[in-house]
C-alpha cells in the first residue's frame, strides 16, 4: 500500500523540524529534475509534532501540530510480558495526520489518507487507500479497514474489525467485540468485532454488537442497535434493529 | 459579537510566549489608566499553544496549553481545488481555549465564551456570546450558535446546523446531516443539519436525524432517536421518538 | 492509595525535561544499591509533557507525549467567585498519564493505573489502583472509581458518580445526572450521577439516566437507555430497558 517509502525516521522521538529531504533515486546531474523530486518528496512535520525514530513517511505526507507517530503501545503496569517492540509505522504518499491524532507503531497507512483531528489508529492497524478517519475516530488494534472508505468523525471501531473497501461510517457510531464484557474463559476465543462489507453504510450513532455481519451495500439507519447479521442491500433501523425495507437502486455503489 | 478585537497576531504559527500588548486606545499621559488598559488586553497565550498569524484575540482571552487556533483546514491530497484562505479566527473577550482545543480559521468566536479541553470548532462557525462547548465536543463547519447555549461534553454538532439562543445540548448528543450518506447526486442539495430553537434542550446521547427541527423549549429526553420535527414544549422520547408530554412551566425559560 | 509519593513537580507548569530521582531512603554508602534505587523512582515525563508545581507522582509513573497534568479548572469568564486554587494531582507508583491525557489538580489516581490516551480526568476525582480509564474518555469532578474498574474507549462518566470495584464500563457509554438539563432551582439539590455497584456491566453505547442504580453484577447491555434502576445480577436491554434475564453463573466475579 506504501508503495515508495521515501523517508526514515531516525531521531530521538523528540519533536522535531521541518525537514526536506532528498529523493534516494534522484538522477544525480539533471538539477532541475533534482529539484524538483526533492521538493516532492518532501514530507512536512509541524515543531510541535512527534515522529518516532523508524517512522516511514511517503512523499508529501503531512504531520500536523502536536500529532504523534509511531508510537509504542504502553506496557501495563501489571503485565510482566516481555513484549518485543512493534515495526515502525508507515504512512503513505500525501497521508495527511491532523493536529493531535496519534498512529501507533506496528501500523500501515495507505496513501492520501486524512486522519482527522485528534484521532487515533491503534498498532497492527492496516488502513487502504484514500481513506478518511474523522475527527476524534479510535479505531481499535488488529484493525483492517478497505480502500476509499470514510469513518466519520467520533466513531469508534473495536479491535478486531473488518471494513471492505467503500464502507461509510457516520459519526459517533459505536461497534463491539465482546459479549461478555471482561469475563469468562471463553471470550478470548470468542472476541470479534464487526464485518462490515464492501459499500455497506452505518448511520449516526447506531451500535453494533459483537461480531455482527453488515452485508454489501447494507444500510444501518440511525441509532439502530444491530444485534445480529444484516443481510445485503438491506436497510435496518430501530432497537433491537429489525428489516425496514431494501436499499434504493439510485443509492448503491455502481450508480453513483 | 466581538466588539473590540485588540490584539492581531503577525506570528508564524509557531508556539508563542504570552505577550502583554498595550490596548491600543489608551489615552497617552494618563499613566495609571495605561497600566489598567494593558492589564486589561493581556491576552495569555500557553507556551505550548499555537496561535496562527493574524488571528484576533479580545481582551482577557486565554489559550491554553497545545491549543490550537487559527488553523486552515487541510485539503484533501485528491482535491484539485485551488481554495483561497479562510480570514483569521477572531476571539472575544475573556474566551477561553481550554487545553487541546482546536479553532479553525474562518470561524468567529463571541465574548466570555469556554472552549472546553479537546474540542474542536471547525471553519466558517459563529459562536455566539456567553456560550459554552464541553470537553471533546466537535462542532463541523458552517454551524451557527446562539447566545447563551450550552453544549456539554461529547457532543456531535453537524455541519450546517443552526441552535439557537439558550439552547441546552447534553452530553454526546449526536446529529447528522446526510439522509444519503454519502451517495446520489441529491444528497448535496439536500444536506442539512438540524434546527434547534430557543430554549431547547435535547438529552444525552440523544440523536437528531438530518434536517429535523427542534421547536422551542421543547425536549428531547436522553437516547431519544427522533427521526421528524419536534413541536415547540414538547417532550419526547424513545426510539423512535414519540411524544410524551408537555414541558412543565416551571423549567421554561422565563421561569428561571 | 498512592502510598509512597516519591517526587513532588516544583516547576512552573512549562514543558519538563525527563528527570531522575533518587530515592529520599536509599541507603548512603551502598552505590550499587543506591543506583537500582534510583532507577526504580525514576518518573518519565515526555519533554512535550506539562506537569504543574506540587504535583505529586510516584515510583515508575510515565507521563507522555502532550500529557497535562495538575492543571488547575479555569474560572468561568462570568464568574465572580475567589475560588481557591486546588490541591495538587497526586499519582500513585506505575500510573501511565497516556498521549494528550489530562489530569486536573485536586484529584487521586492509585496505583498501576492507565489513563489512555487523550482522556481526561477532571477535579476532585478519585480513581482506585489498577483502573484503566478508556482512550478518549472523561471522568467529571467529584467522582470515585473503585480498584480494578475498567472504563473502556470514548465513555463519558457525569459528575457526582460512583463506581464501585471490578466494574466494567464498555465503549461510549453515556451517563446523566441532571433531569432538569439546566433549569430549576431545585435541580442542583437533585443532581446526581448513577450509582454502579460492584461487578456491574454496562454494555456499548448504553445511556443511564440521572441518579439510577446499577445494582450488583447487574448486566446493561449494548445500546439500553436506563431510566431506573436495576436490580442486582439482572440482565437488562432495551429504550426503555427492561428485564431479560438474570446473569449466568459463570459470568460472576467470584467465578473468573
Amino acid at each position: 500500500m506504501v508503495r515508495r517509502p521515501v523517508a526514515q525516521y531516525g531521531g530521538t522521538g523528540l519533536p522535531l523540524e521541518r525537514r526536506e529531504r532528498r529523493q534516494p533515486f534522484a538522477e544525480p546531474g539533471s538539477a532541475g529534475r533534482e529539484r524538483k523530486a526533492a521538493r516532492d518528496v518532501r514530507a512536512e512535520v509541524h515543531p510541535s509534532a512527534t515522529v518516532y525514530p523508524g517512522t516511514v513517511l511517503g512523499e508529501g505526507v503531512k504531520v500536523l501540530e502536536n500529532a504523534v507517530v509511531g508510537k509504542q503501545p504502553s506496557l501495563s503496569p501489571r503485565s510482566t510480558a516481555k513484549r518485543e517492540p512493534l515495526p515502525p509505522a508507515r504512512l503513505g504518499d500525501g497521508t495527511i495526520v491532523s493536529t493531535g491524532a496519534i498512529v501507533f507503531a506496528g501500523t500501515t497507512v495507505g496513501a492520501r489518507v486524512i486522519l482527522g483531528d485528534q484521532s487515533c489508529i491503534r498498532e497492527r492497524v492496516v488502513v487502504g487507500d484514500d481513506v478518511v478517519i474523522g475527527r476524534g475516530s479510535l479505531v481499535e488494534n488488529d484493525t483492517t479497514i478497505g480502500a476509499l472508505t470514510r469513518i466519520q468523525a467520533e466513531a469508534y471501531i473495536t479491535a478486531y474489525s473488518t471494513l471492505e473497501d467503500n464502507v461509510f461510517i457516520a459519526p459517533c457510531v459505536v461497534t463491539t467485540n465482546d459479549n461478555y464484557m471482561g469475563r469468562t474463559e471463553k471470550r478470548h476465543a470468542e472476541m470479534r468485532g464487526p464485518t462490515i462489507r464492501r459499500g455497506a453504510r452505518v448511520g449516526g450513532g447506531a451500535i453494533l454488537c459483537p461480531a455482527v455481519e453488515i452485508g454489501e451495500e447494507a444500510f444501518v439507519g440511525a441509532g439502530a442497535v444491530v444485534t445480529k447479521d444484516v443481510p445485503p442491500r438491506t436497510v435496518v433501523v430501530g432497537n433491537p434493529a429489525r428489516v425496514l425495507r431494501e436499499v434504493p437502486d439510485e443509492e448503491l455503489l455502481e450508480n453513483q
